[in-house]
């Protein structure tokens, strides 16, 4: 965005990542997941985090893996789930308009 | 996000600001105001940007203004808007994952 008017293609990319960041929920779940660093945050760690049940928290956390912004690994029972830095650095780059 | 989870009203303040964005056409329009610097954009100018009608581009802006992203100002017949960076930093400060 800093670089002049974005061509179609990027809005694209860029509004379906924004879209699955639009959510509070997804918002207070993710700096969660963020706060942990590099390491793995295990969905069953999640639940004191937001108040909500955990079908409703698996479905939050899959709007986010569908979108890319984070990974999921399965560990026996749980799931565990990763920031992918990459997508933060790309959207903040876009929203740079300094 | 950087410092740690964050507070339900830090998220539902940052949601609204990323559902107004997310959106593949208000991106393109205000990447194309952003672009200009300081300088507001008269809606006029707009119209070559995306190949939409006026009332639909003016629907867009509205999203934008009551998410406080765009200052709207009147001159004559046409609005002119402005980017509010201070929203801009906000965000990216608050993506800040790294």
């Amino acid at each position: 965005m800093s670089t002049g008017p974005v061509d179609v293609a990027t809005a694209e990319r860029m509004a379906v990542r924004l879209k699955a960041l639009a959510d509070p929920t997804r918002l207070r779940l993710l700096s969660h997941i963020a706060a942990q660093g590099c390491d793995s945050v295990c969905a069953c760690d999640l639940l004191e985090v937001v108040d909500i049940s955990q079908p409703t928290i698996s479905h939050h956390l899959k709007k986010l893996v569908d979108a890319g912004l984070l990974v999921r690994e399965q560990r026996g029972k749980w799931a565990h789930y990763t920031v992918v830095r990459e997508m933060f650095d790309e959207l903040r780059g876009f929203l740079d308009l300094a």
